[in-house]
């Protein structure tokens, strides 16, 4: 049986990768940038314009789904891809990370969390059967574990803790999925490695989750808050040991230059609300940095956001026109800057793949790198 | 020199007709109706989503651009139509009724209106000279004079001011665009006729304007909180002295059934917020009339708003799934709601032209507007 990742191309000078990973509604050319869609709608887009920006799969949040309309409803709806009108790859994350940054009074049980809906207070439970029934309700093609994120900075031993809680709730989560055919049909689930700063914890959750054989495999517990430094070592010091062959991903991340330093350190896949949120808030990516549409000095700048992208919103529109939507609290504001910022990024690692394939990731990389990052400095 | 307006037909049953408009930026078949793009957008679409619901033309309102981002800027980026990614008819209002409807501390003078900004409260001055060079900046294929929109109700003397005033505003109006080379150009400007609830004062407006041989003729004054029986007796009251080979517009309406009454009183062309308004509330509109998708009936109803209608929303997404993003505050809940129910308003207004055409306009209507109003009674 031929796996369904296929590793292309290892860079020589970094630990980049060029993957192929294929799911039961396509495949997926890596590195890849994966839109958000929180509750069943990636914000302000519609599934057409996320097909224009080059999007190849999309995430779920099963958390916000799950309380609202509710995993079976979905289910009876005849699943997320048919209910949200995208019939591309989906993934799901497991709601764990939700519990623990959104909802009240969580209490952590060997079979699971205890906690209430920050939405009306109802009282829930997440254990490995819960998020993998869900995710079986929504039609993933990716599901997560249900793992233990524990807060930056913690000790040595909530640490241990954590690593080895998610250890047992992932193989659980596996034997579920084959239990019930989850896996068998199709379907994937990825193991999420803890750690947080320890190194040899770190190497430790990965190694051991390489033996339960995942099809995937995510680093968790990063961008919880500590420095972007940290963030780069803990990534550092968890993909080495992840199999090679299994596709990587950071979970949450990041901005655009964090995306290429990760690509670099060979994680594969990335989601972020980053784009999507700040495209509500009236900004936009360009390889200078990003600019606040707000400011005075757009009122009348006839050219687009970014000269010669190929989108909707900079062949048409001009930066002086989206500055008056912004003004005006219009709506399109948010659809035409999420168009943009999406394909920005969409963009942004479909020239990362090609460089990987030419052989030169590493100067283009550093180059971008610090063309982007000087644009910011001096914003 | 052939004329800009072509009358294909007038239904012998009703006053209704079937009619060709040629503009600027093409051809328009009516009647039909026109989606508000008040601030230089028709809220949450894109242009080409306006596109694929059929809109053939689009209102911008002057009182609104000219505050902010101002005709001058609109200008200077190329026009409304370039800056707006419209390559379609625009119409434009004059901004004389929302001076009256918006503004504060407004002064009627013989020369124009003076008043207070409704966003920061600059003094502000609006004439036939100001909005004849507002809409000249704007580009607006079909320009619309300044008028005098009297309350209702209103004293005969009230109204016969107005009406004074609206033929002097026209006729400068109409001299200005002569002279600055707009209506040689290929721009439109149309005349108002007002006259409140007075049909004497109707029938005078509308002959004393239609000697001044404008492209086109509007009804004005007409759904300012009178019940729909007056509304509609003041249309009546109005078109027949309106010349038959213009193009007749009533400013500001309405509902589906209102629209096809209109039309068999003679009525082409046609604009309001409505069905923009409504989605961004959650409601929708379907031949039994509109329904508010926060009705918990809706919530696994696995049918679409409308079987059968061939838009994207219809085609795509389910009750349930719409019900889910309304209730999920999602701003694609706006974009989904506002596609269908433009598509519905044009659909409504294309099925009426085939009616016409075919001789059945008035037996068609008449069953239309009998179902969706017992559909709303029971609603």
């Amino acid at each position: 049986m031929p796996s369904h990742f296929q590793l292309l191309k290892t860079d020589t000078a970094t630990a980049a990768r060029r993957g192929r990973l294929q799911t039961l509604h396509g495949v997926i050319e890596t590195p890849i940038f994966m839109p958000v869609g929180t509750q069943g709608t990636v914000k302000a887009v519609t599934p057409v314009q996320l097909r224009e920006v080059g999007a190849q799969i999309i995430l779920g949040n099963t958390y916000h789904l799950n309380l609202r309309p509710g995993s079976e409803l979905v289910r009876d709806m005849g699943g997320l891809h048919k209910f949200m009108g995208w019939d591309g790859p989906i993934l799901t994350d497991s709601g764990g990370f939700q519990v623990f940054s959104l909802s009240k009074l969580r209490n952590i049980q060997d079979d699971g969390i205890a906690f209430q809906s920050h939405l009306d207070g109802a009282k829930l439970f997440l254990g490995p059967r819960e998020v993998m029934t869900i995710q079986a309700n929504l039609g993933s093609d990716i599901a997560m574990v249900i793992d233990e994120c524990p807060p930056w900075p913690c000790t040595r031993d909530e640490c241990r803790a954590a690593v080895d809680r998610s250890y047992r709730w992932a193989k659980l989560c596996k034997q579920i999925a084959t239990d019930n055919g989850f896996l068998a049909g199709g379907h994937h689930v990825f193991a999420i490695a803890q750690g947080s700063t320890y190194d040899d914890l770190r190497r430790e959750a990965a190694e051991s989750l390489a033996e339960l054989d995942f099809p995937g495999y995510a680093v968790g517990g990063v961008s919880v808050g500590e420095p972007e430094p940290e963030m780069l070592k803990q990534v550092a010091a968890t993909t080495p040991f992840m199999p090679a062959g299994k596709p990587r991903y950071t979970m949450g991340l990041g901005t655009p230059s964090q995306i290429l330093k990760m690509i670099g350190l060979g994680v594969d896949m990335f989601d972020c609300v980053h784009p999507t949120r700040v495209s509500r808030n009236g900004a936009a990516f360009t390889p200078d940095g990003m600019i606040n549409l707000r400011n005075e000095r757009y009122r009348a700048d006839s050219s687009p956001l970014v000269e010669g992208l190929d989108n909707y919103t900079c062949r048409q529109f001009s930066r002086a026109y989206l500055r008056h939507l912004v003004m005006a609290n219009e709506i399109l504001a948010s659809t035409l800057l999420t168009i943009h910022n999406l394909h920005f990024y969409l963009d942004l690692v479909a020239q990362a793949r090609a460089r990987i394939e030419a052989g030169d990731f590493a100067a283009w990389s550093k180059a971008w790198i610090s063309r982007y990052e000087a644009g910011e400095a001096s914003g």
